[in-house]
């Protein structure tokens, strides 16, 4: 079962057929993260022949394959896998996870599909009432963990606090973050500022026992201040995905600017080695995945543009999400909030 | 009156005591100003005895002094210009647009107290219903006007519709663009997609007459997409300041990476130069401040941060603001949009 202590490998299901590039770049990047993660064993979901013919007998023999016949297209309803498509490559991951057959599932497929496997087929931890898109932003001096960017377009009160409690646990385990500052994701610093959810939120926010330092504004995400946002799906995705295009702008710019003549070629060819590390820091596709927090098990959610190199990290995150147990840690602390408001009841908190 | 066809020279109103660097940088931006933009009547608005202090004889006989004995401070309510200060210097400057002693105002002070006493002071154009903050975001081959960026917390669809009119307006004029394509701020691009509010908006944006090219994307922002953007000013405020801080983010990472050594540094300062004005185009100080659209009357927001340099771009987005009388060419259009629907009804829109 998804939830217990796991023992080494790690095993991760994924779906060769999720994404604009899928099968291919799914493969190549299965099999690079198999070169440089020994210790995961890979299962690749989809069509078995289809899959089969591409990998060749030399991958084969380091790679399962789980056949899946059926294929969520990006016009397909998200509710596809627990209908009409029960045989399709998301859903079949997803069972795997619930199964306990693998630790974590990663796709490149469509993100509601893959919610909402993740939230019926996989399940819900207890206490949590939905599953939030958490991913990494890059900031100058670490990175701050922005959630949900996506996966609920609306958010109540407690399904914010439900995040913030999620991000702390990731921030800390996963991303090294001693004791996580949380930020609510607003409009001006203080406790007044902001809208109905926001200023309810702030209220519930303060008794989680967090480190939440108040609202924090944009800038917030990449200055510093907060090591976790939260907010609900429609301003995270929009603010992420208006991010990864500027700072793509950015970079299209400057490679630009440093090539429009000899000289100016001259000296990007000297500079461009020296501004990889920040490319690098920059590019979405060094993040790999965004792991869907709350659910029995990881489940890892890629860009739909994802090629190889992104999914080799997604699989490296859902490694390091399964190897650290990240569901179960979520499990016991938010069993801790709800024991907490057991005493002290939700709209008595100050 | 405001809204009149007007004679040259521009005359703007400056706040001297808004903003974290005043009244040094404003006044440093206004003398700027009149070196770079002569045909513009600059009146510096604050406490008399301060600003002639500062700005001795030779200045004093280019530019006005208005006197205004009361300053809005970032604690205050936003409604103390009406109230208890209405000596304050934002107030002062919203009788001066309002009795036609100026054609446009400039402050980078309290932002809510600014659009309070536009809204209510100089007053709103018949038709409109909020005044909306419209910023100029940089994309590699031009710009996207985004609204509101942070004067409505909440909008209502009809609200998000004057938005996409006076946004029209503004990039047709002032950013030079044809035929404006229009975009609704959401997640996903489909009708279907994003929340309450974009479904509706949606709907209604369809029959404006506007090239209105559907939902919008974060990423849409900066990747040319669009030429504006509407959104509820929530939304439009996190974005901004992410975008501002990312932005910010780069270059300081950037100086950091070609600095480290000598080396580098050699190579840096053959680069910088060559990078110049892509730095130039990814700073807000270079667009100077944000024209709160609706008002009968030019009002530019600036940055709380402004320097000399960004007043003395808000007061050439003032210039070109009441240059261009976009306030009347937004009351005709907004004339047209109610004739319209009165012939055939909002609801009934397909």
């Amino acid at each position: 079962m998804a939830g217990e202590v796991r023992s080494s490998p790690c095993r991760i299901a994924v779906d060769a057929m999720g994404g604009d590039h899928a099968p291919d770049e799914i493969i190549k990047g299965a099999l690079l993260a198999i070169e440089k993660f020994p210790h995961v064993a890979i299962s690749l979901v989809g069509r078995e022949a289809v899959l089969r013919e591409k990998l060749g007998d030399g991958a084969l023999a380091r790679i399962t394959i789980v056949d899946a016949p059926e294929v969520i297209e990006m016009t397909d309803d998200a509710l596809a896998p627990l209908r009409r498509k029960r045989q399709s490559s998301i859903r079949v991951c997803a069972n795997l996870v619930h199964e306990g057959k693998v630790d974590a599932m990663v796709s490149a497929g469509h993100t509601g599909a893959t919610w909402i496997s993740a939230k019926t087929v996989i399940g819900m931890i207890e206490g949590v009432s939905r599953p939030a898109l958490a991913q990494v932003m890059p900031r100058y001096d670490g990175v701050t963990l922005l959630l949900d960017v996506g996966a609920n377009v609306h958010a109540k009160p407690n399904q914010l606090r439900e995040f913030a409690v999620m991000g702390h646990f990731y921030s800390q385990e996963i991303l090294g973050v001693e004791s996580p500052r949380i930020g609510l994701m607003s409009i001006g610093e203080e406790e007044g500022k902001g809208n109905e959810l926001t200023k309810e939120t702030f209220r519930i926010l303060k008794d989680t026992g967090l480190n939440f330092i108040g609202n924090a504004e944009g800038r917030d995400i990449f200055n510093g201040r907060a090591d976790v946002v939260v907010c609900d799906g429609f301003v995270g995705n929009i603010v992420l995905k208006a991010s990864e295009s500027l700072g793509e702008m950015v970079w299209t710019s400057l490679a630009s600017e440093l090539s429009r003549n000899p000289i100016r070629k001259a000296v990007g060819a000297m500079a461009y080695p020296m501004l990889k590390g920040l490319k690098k820091r920059m590019d979405w596709r060094e993040y790999g995945g965004a792991p869907l927090l709350g659910v029995k098990g990881g489940c890892i959610v890629c860009h739909g543009r994802s090629n190889a190199k992104a999914i080799m990290n997604a699989i490296r995150v859902a490694d390091e999400f399964a190897s650290n147990h990240i569901d179960q840690k979520i499990r016991e602390r938010i069993g801790d909030l709800h024991t907490r408001e057991h005493a002290s009841p939700l709209l008595a908190v100050e």
